[in-house]
């Protein structure tokens, strides 16, 4: 019995690792999550069980307390689980939930990281999260937390000179705009990605002040990736105008 | 005439992307650092130019300013270059850099994520930078700015409750625990993780208040990643103990 945790990474089906691949050949059952490429199913073998397990805003999906027990029950059925979700198991993925139920039953486990799309996203848009005298640090925070209130770390992150990534965030976007306005921040560049990595990706670009009006015009919804931060500018920017802004800074 | 930036991962030659795989075989010539395992160098052409940069401290190594035009040499001369970094290209990795320098020069650039140390190494060694209900959001850092002093942002982050992992920040690992010591986080836990995803991988666990001994009696050194937060427990816990921790939280 075993359970291994691959992160599929952010769309794109050429972005999940070789280990990954090579534990897709393995598995006796595949549970997959909505934002999995369904390509990726194609490496298992012709008589491996591919269990759809959601999860998606407004949709039909398995609440986590049904996912945990559904795996245990598919590793002791019949045998090697591999639980493939979108991005990082680890980055607000619950793998960690899942691996240590399943360890409870005695099942082995074992975690092979994906490319999270904190970073992965925005870099496949032009946006490095760090770049040289511009940002020392980045900080990723969910939108969406157990309590349903903004995470307070926002707000000490408002004031850093970290670059901010936001994921499942959209839903509270003027929210979050407010706590970096409130730090004297309107002036910020925005960038908000979404299907990042895929053919139908969507970025738009503003600031603090008027990132909210942008997204409304261009219809961008979720799940989507906000990116609070100078680096934000730079997909715009040529290497002159980058020069000029570090000088500036 | 092409650049492409590529992420090797965090060391074990499994963890890089298929794409990043398929740059290699199209490759001319590989620019690769010293992090990046040599079993990659094998998905080369046979004819590939494999041309070593470097870079380690207190080691030969080219500086960034011999690199750019040495990329841009390559690309003339060849065709297409790939530049294979470890971890990812876009955090810390001065890509960006590299990316604009080519493109002054009409080269065509691509950029191919790859696995960043910051939160892989933590996981493959059993911890998640985020877990529901323990962290809310994770902060990344260099120790090394451009500056030579510590990032100011540590100090936010240090009072926070961002899981806080250190780049590059083992030859500043006290000066680093004196800022969350005097943010009152003497006992937050600490894991410090050498050579990560590989078999000579070794960790280090402890609090702010002891893992710099810990880190001595264990002779752990660079390059090595500090990961302060309460996750850094979860490496030893049981699922039991993880609920009372919450439960106590």
């Amino acid at each position: 019995m075993k359970l291994t945790l691959v992160g599929a990474g952010p769309g794109d089906p050429e972005l999940i690792t070789l280990k990954g691949v090579k534990a897709l050949q393995q598995a006796d059952v595949v549970m997959y999550d909505a934002l999995v490429h369904p390509d990726l199913l194609d490496y298992c073998k012709p008589d491996a069980l591919k269990v759809y397990v959601g999860k998606r805003i407004n949709e039909y999906s398995c609440t986590q307390e049904e996912i945990n027990p559904l795996i245990v029950h598919y590793a002791q059925q019949y045998g090697h689980v591999v639980r493939l979700k979108g991005g990082d198991s680890f980055i607000f993925g619950r793998g960690y939930e899942e691996m240590e139920y399943a360890r409870q039953y005695g099942i082995e486990t074992e975690v092979i990281p994906g490319l999270s799309s904190s970073y992965s996203v925005p870099a496949l848009a032009g946006i490095p999260l760090t770049t040289r005298g511009v940002s020392e640090s980045f900080w990723v925070v969910t939108g969406t937390t157990k309590t349903g209130h903004l995470s307070n770390d926002l707000h000490l992150a408002a004031q850093s000179t970290a670059t901010v990534v936001v994921l499942m965030g959209m839903h509270k976007l003027a929210e979050i705009m407010t706590v970096f306005g409130d730090s004297g921040k309107a002036d910020l560049p925005v960038a908000i990605i979404q299907n990042g990595s895929l053919t139908d990706e969507q970025v738009v670009t503003g600031t603090v002040s008027n990132i909210v009006e942008q997204v409304a015009t261009a219809k961008i919804g979720s799940p989507a990736i906000i990116v609070v931060g100078e680096v934000a500018r730079l997909r715009d920017l040529q290497l002159a105008d980058l020069q000029q802004a570090i000088a500036n800074h």
